[in-house]
C-alpha cells in the first residue's frame, strides 16, 4: 500500500514510518519539525541522541534499499498539504501530525489556544483534502484514550448503545476529556466523524493509550535510526519516565495517590495497530473507533514496577507522592474494552520485566545526558498562567483558513 | 447587575441587550460588526432596515434615558477582550458572538476552518479572560439545539444517566450535530465544561432552538431600533424566511419531505431566558445546561402554518418541496426536554395566528426590500467546494494563539 505518515518524524510516528517500510509498503513522511522546535522552546531533550531526519532517512535506505519519500510542511497549510496527498496519491494517511501534550497544553492561554487550532485546522485540511483529491483514501486518525476521561460505567470502543425512556438508540461514547490537549481530540473526533456521514469518507480513529518504550525492529538496525526517549514532564509519557528517574536514582514522581488508571502499550504494538487499521481500512461513509491499548495499569503499579526492575540493577529508588498538577480523579473505576484490534489479529507485546530490564537500560547507556531539573512538573492545571522559567511564546500560529 | 453581551449587534444580541437594558441592569455591549461584513461578502440584507449601532444606542438613550455602553472589537483579540472585561466588570457576560449560520460553515474550507477557530478560539478567550480577572463573573453562553442532533432517544437537558454493564453515571450527553457550525458549538460546550471543573468557574450552557419573529417591546419602541430580519438562504431562519417568501408569493422553500422536527421559540423567549439564567447563576464549578426552547414543530407544519396565515391575507402561495442540500433525517424520532427554563419562570410566547400575521405584516411592510434570488439555497452539504457566485472570501482570520 502507499501509506502517508503526518508527523512521521515524531515518537510514535518515526517508529511506524519505518515499520510499514520495512513491511513493504510505500511510505511518505510528511512533517513540519515542530515537535524539535518544542524542545527548543522548553529547553529539554530527548535522552536518546536523534539525528536529523535527512539523515536517519538516507540511512534507512542504505540499510534496507527501501526509500521514504519526504514532504516538508505544515498540515495547517491547506495548499501544502493538498499538494503532497496529490503527488504522493496514498491509499491511507496516518495523522499524528498534532501537538501531543496535555501539560503543553495548559501551560497557559496561547499554548491551549495554539493547540486547538493546530490540531482542529490541521485535521479540518486533511479532511477537505482527502474530500477533494481522494475520497476513497483511509484516514487513519490518532485519537486518545484520555478523550473518554474516566466515567462510572464501561468504556466502549467509539460507540455506546443507551436505553433510555424505553426507547434504545448507538450514540458517540460521551466524552469528558481532561485537558485542552485532550479536548482537541475530542473536538477532531466529532469532526472526522461528521465528514465521514456527510462524504462518506473512510476513517478509523484510534484511541490509543500510553505508549511506551523505545526500541523497534526498525530502529534498532542503527544508532542513527534511534527514537525519542522523552522524559521531561511536559512531553515525557510516565513509564519512560519512571525508568529515566530511577536510571538517575531519582525518586519516581507519582502524582498523589496514583491511583489514576489508564490503558498502556508498547511502541511496538503501535506501529502494528497502525498497520492492522490500514491493511483492514473502514467502509465508506464509516468513521470506526478502536481503542488501542493492550493493558491497564494504575500509575502506582507502574512505579511499584519500575522500583522493582530498577532495584534487580542495583538501584535502590523511593515511590515520591507529589500533589497532583491535573485535575484528576486520583481513583475510580476503569474498564475500557479493547477487543477490535485483537480481533484483526494484533498479538500485545505485554509488560514484561525484560521490556523494563531494556528501557532501564537505555536509561543507564544515556543517563549522561539526563537533565534531572526536568523531572517534577510544572504545569499546574489551575492555574491559566504558568511560567516554567525555560518557557517561551509557542510558535507562531498559522492562519489556517485565511490567505 | 451588570451584564455585557458578546455580540449585543446580532440579531439575538441586539434585542437581549435592549430587554436587559430596559429591566434596569447596566449593559455593554462588545462587537465587531463581523454580521454586517458577512452581509457584503454574501450580497445579502436584512429585510428590515437596521441602522448603524452609534445610532441605536443614541436613540435608546434619547427614548429611555440609559447609556448602554460599547467596547468595539473581536473577542478573538484576547488583549482587546480582557481589556474590555477588565474595564465593565460584569457579573454576567452573555456569549452571542460566534458565526451562527450552518450554511455559512458549509460553503467551502476555508468557511469551515474560519467557524470553527473563530468561535472556539473566542470562546478560549472568553474562558481565560474571565478565570484571570474575574472568576466569579457568570459566563452565559449560546449553543444550539442542533449540537444534539436527532437521536433515536428522548434528549435531555446537557447531561445523561446512563446504565450500563450493572453500572450507572451521569456523562454529558452524546452530541451529534449536523454542520461545522453545530461542531463549533460543541467543540466549545465541551470547553467550557471543562474550564468549569478545573477553574470552577460558573457557566450556563443555552441550547438554543430556532429562534423567530423581529419585534420586541423594546425594538417597537422607534424605528431606529428596529432588529434584523433576515430571510437569505445562508443566515434566514427557516419561519422568517417562509414568511418573507409568503409576502413575495413565492412557494414555500421545504428541504425534502420536510419531516425535520426542531425546537423552536419567539425571540421576545430568547431575552427573557438570558435574564432568567443571569438572575439565577450556576454555582462555582457548575457547567449547566438549559435546552432553551417552547415547542417542536416539523418544517412542513411550520409551511402549512405560514401557508394558513398568507391566505388570510389573501396571498396564495405553495410549498415546493426541493431536495434537501443538508445530509440529514427527513423523518425522524424527536423529543427534547426543556423544562428547567420554565421552572425558572419563563412564561413562554407560544407561536399563534397573530404572531404569523404580525410577521407576514413586517415582511409585507419591506416587501420592496425583498431579493427573492436570496430564496433557494445554495450551500450544499455534500459539495465541500460551493460556489455562490456572490461569494468571495471569508474575513481575514485572526490568530487568536500567536503574536
Amino acid at each position: 500500500m502507499k501509506i502517508c505518515v503526518l508527523g512521521g518524524d515524531g515518537y510514535c510516528g518515526w517508529a511506524t514510518a519505518l515499520y510499514l517500510s520495512k513491511r513493504g509498503h510505500q511510505v511518505a513522511i510528511v512533517d513540519n519539525f515542530l515537535r524539535r522546535q518544542w524542545d527548543f522552546e522548553l529547553g529539554v531533550q530527548t535522552l536518546t541522541p536523534i539525528q536529523p531526519l535527512a539523515d536517519r532517512l538516507r540511512v534507512w535506505q542504505e540499510l534496507t534499499g527501501e526509500a521514504i519519500d519526504l514532504f516538508t510542511g505544515d498540515v495547517t497549510d491547506y495548499e501544502f498539504l493538498s499538494s503532497a496527498l496529490a503527488a504522493f496519491h496514498p491509499d491511507a494517511v496516518v495523522h499524528f501530525a498534532e501537538q501531543r501534550s496535555a501539560p503543553y497544553s495548559m501551560i497557559d492561554r496561547k499554548h491551549a489556544v495554539f493547540t486547538q487550532i493546530n490540531n482542529v485546522a490541521g485535521t479540518l485540511n486533511l479532511l477537505f483534502s482527502i474530500k477533494e483529491l481522494q475520497p476513497d483514501c483511509h484516514l487513519v486518525k490518532l485519537g486518545t484514550m484520555g478523550e473518554y476521561g474516566t466515567p462510572n460505567i464501561d468504556i466502549e470502543e467509539g460507540y455506546i448503545r443507551i436505553e433510555h425512556n424505553g426507547r434504545s438508540d448507538v450514540v458517540p461514547y460521551p466524552k469528558q476529556p481532561g485537558s485542552f490537549y485532550h479536548l482537541s481530540k475530542v473536538h477532531d473526533s466529532h469532526n472526522i466523524m461528521f465528514a465521514c456521514k456527510i462524504w462518506k469518507l473512510r476513517a478509523t480513529d484510534l484511541n490509543q493509550g500510553v505508549v511506551y518504550g523505545t526500541v523497534t525492529d526498525e530502529t534498532a538496525l542503527d544508532e542513527a535510526l534511534i527514537n525519542r526517549f522523552d522524559y521531561d514532564d511536559v512531553f515525557g509519557t510516565v513509564l519512560n519516565r519512571f525508568c529515566v528517574q530511577a536510571a538517575a536514582a531519582h525518586p519516581l514522581t507519582v502524582y498523589g495517590r496514583g491511583g489514576q488508571t489508564r490503558g498502556f502499550l508498547d511502541i511496538r504494538d503501535t506501529v502494528r495497530c497502525i498497520e492492522l487499521a490500514c491493511l483492514n481500512p473502514a467502509n465508506p461513509g464509516e468513521c470506526r473507533v478502536f481503542n488501542q491499548f493492550t493493558e491497564q495499569f494504575s500509575v502506582l503499579e507502574l512505579a511499584q514496577m519500575v522500583q522493582a526492575a530498577a532495584g534487580k540493577l542495583g538501584v535502590a529508588v523511593k515511590v515520591d507522592h507529589l500533589p497532583t498538577p491535573r485535575v484528576e480523579a486520583e481513583e475510580h473505576y476503569y474498564n475500557a474494552k479493547h477487543s477490535r484490534l485483537l480481533d484483526l489479529g494484533l498479538r500485545p507485546h505485554y509488560l514484561s520485566d525484560s521490556l523494563l530490564d531494556s528501557l532501564m537500560n537505555i536509561a543507564i547507556r544515556y543517563q549522561d545526558r539526563i537533565n534531572t531539573s526536568l523531572f517534577l512538573p510544572q504545569v499546574k492545571w489551575q492555574n491559566p498562567h504558568n511560567t516554567l522559567g525555560r518557557t517561551v511564546a509557542p510558535a507562531a500560529v498559522a492562519t489556517p483558513g485565511g490567505d
